[in-house]
């Protein structure tokens, strides 16, 4: 079953990043990089009191995940961080960038909001990602209400700055 | 401009809840409540190792939102828990459901997995809501590093449970 959408493109990213595979593979791995987020003119009053928080959600279409045009996403895959051990996980026990409907969902810190520009830090998008969504992100919401267990993210290690290439060569 | 998608239903989930109006109006608001997501058969497989978590993001399709026939969502609203003050927040600032794109973003403990079935807590979301990505909720990606600031919310009360309709009658 799908959705007839279309989903509207409310802004588009601006990094210095060009490849996923050369990208941090979360925001949070680097959240000293800057970049923006260039809100579409129709949206741009959306944008009022958002400056007022200091992270956000941000949701986006990664069009530019299937560098490599293997067309859809398998079911198992072998995440980033997880391609030295070759370790297929589900895809939705994993936050890679090929999925069934490939909507990211990236923490970045708002460093400031001027007319159509968001600023943020916390990059892991390509330049020229199409945004579907941004929502502020809400302690009382977003936050589990004690320490959870994160699968088989809890034994594995990640630096600061990895990206996938770091990683050693993607799975076929 | 937009995106030519349509997006995949991975599944659908199955609450007590009719109507957005009745309906707590966060998963953290509603930790007890518990429901389902039937995921589609052709998706199941995608579940592998989800079960290892404690929460995960379920990304909605939110098409129940604009029951009163509102149509296109207007780029500042009167969030449902600014209702009593009546005040507008810019779309981009809250997390209501009706928005450009009416993707909802509920953080739900995962109770089990079997089968096709996850059984959640935290029940923000209408029976039949279309479902189109679940992320596992990952503490070293999701959690900001230090309390931040979280805009209006930081001086709004929020009561467990609570519903739309329990904060006055919509502002039109």
């Amino acid at each position: 079953m799908t959705i007839p959408c279309p989903l509207n493109v409310i802004g588009v990213v601006r990094s210095a990043r060009s490849a996923t595979e050369h990208t941090p593979v979360q925001s949070s791995l680097n959240r000293a990089e800057e970049a923006t987020i260039e809100i579409a003119e129709p949206y741009v009053d959306g944008l009022a009191g958002l400056e007022d928080f200091d992270y956000a959600w941000v949701l986006s279409w990664l069009d530019r995940s299937d560098e490599r045009g293997l067309g859809p996403p398998a079911l198992r895959q072998v995440p980033f961080l997880m391609r030295r051990q070759n370790r297929a996980i589900g895809l939705f026990a994993m936050r890679g960038p090929r999925r069934v409907n490939p909507i990211g969902l990236s923490l970045v810190r708002v460093l400031g909001v001027e007319g159509a520009t968001i600023r943020f830090g916390g990059v892991d998008l390509v330049d020229g990602t199409p945004v579907v969504d941004v929502k502020p992100y809400v302690t009382r919401f977003d936050l589990p209400p004690a320490t959870p267990r994160c699968g088989w993210f809890d034994a594995v290690e990640m630096e600061d700055g990895v990206t996938p290439s770091d990683l050693g060569p993607a799975a076929r």
